[in-house]
């Protein structure tokens, strides 16, 4: 059981430490090299900043990744604590700098996924892991003893531990968190010189892909720079992949006619760029959801089908995946959906009280609209939302 | 005064145009190649799929680049309006294309600056368009109704015309629309055999990174073919930064220490991106704004520089530029800020209620916070929030 904590480095993230473990009556030591930040995060009312009597629970180094090994070193050596771990974004990096050859059992190495744009004690909060996930990397060489007290330093902070070797978190955040952070630089810093009517055309899509390119250049440059190897490895498959359609759209440029190779190869790089996206999606739920289908026919009057979407909608489906038609014999509109089965009872209730026409469609097996690889769904008649664009061209 | 409109494709720029306009008493005339489409909009309240009688005032090809000329060639053949203009969001193509030497006169090229990740008319809504930036590219020979069809049709869709050329706007969309998709695209692709465990470590940052990336791929397909040149020359600036930051961050790796050449190479990278991505800031306003300067000290109490800070982020202040530190003799927590002159009465009125002593800072000039490229503004006592995290490494 966690009693005492120190938090050595009280910035963003250590400063929240304090806060969250304050707040539960852990005593909490705050220790920072700049004393003006260590009396700020205790102004906010993440711990003292009087020296611990003796030796804390656990230690949390809370510093840039290239200063964990030695700021470690040095604490460890005065005995400030009966265990550490450290909140550094890279994890390999300490265990090779620290290795003088002594297995050290009192540290295990932590990477809480949960940051802001902006840094420093001022934008602490207690709340900042609740429901994150925060990696722990313990080594064959970690005692059970710094292994728990991590675990409930996770656990306290509202967080949910994942156990993971440092070699592959470090190749995983090369992946999801190192590598965007540079291409959203790489892409930010076109921007630089944009004139007045450039910037006005600035819309929000730019603004998401670039967002995380405000970091504090210090840290991220410390940060890359710690996980130079597996980054990189990222960037060079990126290069690989932006040459190739470089030149892909060089050749379509070259007479104003795509010739069909290029195109594809256009087509193909944003295929896998939406395929990646549902890899990641947070939603539906993994795994198989029981669904139920519906098809729900509305009159062909102005607004009546708006009035569907949006009751659909409220119930938890996903507007991208109701599809439209006009129903046989020119009776109207049909909508068709899947509805999760917590919320179909109630959807159908809501859609019989509009007097809407409701058939289960449960007799034809519910499937994922397919992506749009060259197939044409709508051609039985169907007209998939996310399709209609794609058959515009008039009359 | 625009009384009949056509719409001409109905995906979900053409049928926003139409829910705006219907709305307005406008009569439009909703036109697909596809019935189903047309008869969806409509159900929706976006206009009626009869053709009309004579003329209509104006009508919109809301069609992908590739097919406006076609279709635009088509359509006034028939004489289906008095003007055209189109929405798509390439300028240059459609102008080629329709080179057949006859200037003319009832054309100009239209973009609304304004979508959705969604398509299809199901994603349509009447508000899509207020307060967005609609580009309008008049030609030399475009005449004076045909422009003011164009611009009463933005004005009467709540947005905001910007007059440019068509191949300065071409250009613009590059840089902020066209090579962001396929930065996100890229980016994105890199996620497609993700494991579980590195799945699960995907914060907000990588979302909103490649969240464009899920836009349709056979539109997006056509337009950067339909604008590959100027969409080229941006990407291969940023191919050039990443081969350049990728062989700084391998010659990191190789012996573990940075080499202090590759170590500025990485970091001049992410202050351009930062330098970028101020340069497009939504705030604060462009131009100078009134800002009242605050020097306010509180007790040096756990909670009390919270709530400091949360007053005055109500009033206006980014909370990224509140400074914080010791007051002199250690008579508690400064914080310094600038509030914009029309909230600062009502501030000052706030914080003399807490009982905290505060301070008319207007001596002393106003300085936003300078770029943290190698300068250390807190040397003189003054922490800045953002900079603190640069200071940690301990004790």
């Amino acid at each position: 059981m966690i009693r005492t904590l120190a938090v050595v480095g009280t910035g963003l993230i250590g400063t929240s430490v304090g806060l969250a473990m304050s707040r539960q009556g852990v005593t909490v030591h705050l220790v920072d090299r700049d004393a003006s930040a260590a009396r700020t995060a205790a102004a906010l009312g993440a711990g003292v900043t009087d020296s611990p009597a003796g030796p804390v629970d656990l230690a949390v180094i809370a510093v840039p990744p290239r200063a964990v090994a030695g700021v470690l070193a040095e604490q460890r050596a005065r005995g400030l604590a009966r265990s550490y771990t450290d909140v550094a974004s890279v994890k390999a990096l300490p265990v090779r700098e620290s290795g003088d050859g002594t297995p050290d059992a009192t540290y295990v190495g932590g990477h809480p996924m949960a940051g802001r744009e902006r840094s420093g004690p001022l934008a602490a909060r207690a709340d900042l892991f609740e429901g994150r996930p925060w990696v722990l990397t313990p080594s064959p060489h970690t005692s059970r003893t710094a292994l728990n007290h991590a675990l409930e330093l996770v656990a306290r902070c509202g967080a949910t531990p994942l156990v993971m070797d440092h070699e592959a978190h470090d190749r995983a955040v090369a992946l999801t968190s190192h590598a965007p952070h540079v291409v959203a630089s790489l892409l930010a810093a076109r921007l630089q010189h944009g004139t007045p009517d450039v910037l006005r055309l600035v819309g929000q899509g730019l603004r998401d892909t670039t967002r995380i390119a405000g970091g504090d250049p210090h840290l991220w440059t410390d940060i890359l720079c710690s996980n130079a190897a597996p980054v990189v490895q990222v960037l060079r498959e990126v290069e690989r992949d932006l040459a190739g359609l470089c030149s892909a759209l060089e050749d379509v440029g070259r007479d104003g006619e795509p010739k069909a190779a290029s195109r594809r190869h256009v087509s193909d790089l944003l295929e896998r760029g939406a395929a990646g996206l549902r890899a990641v999606r947070p939603w539906p739920a993994p795994g198989p959801v029981a669904r139920q289908p519906f098809r729900v026919t509305v009159a062909e009057r102005p607004g009546e089908l708006t009035r569907l979407l949006d009751i659909v909608v409220e119930h938890g489906v996903d507007a991208h995946e109701v599809t439209a038609r006009i129903a046989p014999e020119n009776a109207g509109v049909t909508a068709e959906f899947a509805a999760p089965a917590d919320t179909a009872g109630e959807l159908r209730r809501r859609l019989a009280e509009r007097g809407w026409h409701v058939e289960d469609a449960s007799a034809r097996p519910y499937r994922r609209p397919q992506s749009s690889r060259g197939s044409h769904p709508w051609e039985d008649g169907v007209v998939p939302a996310q399709r209609v664009a794609a058959a515009l061209p008039g009359v």
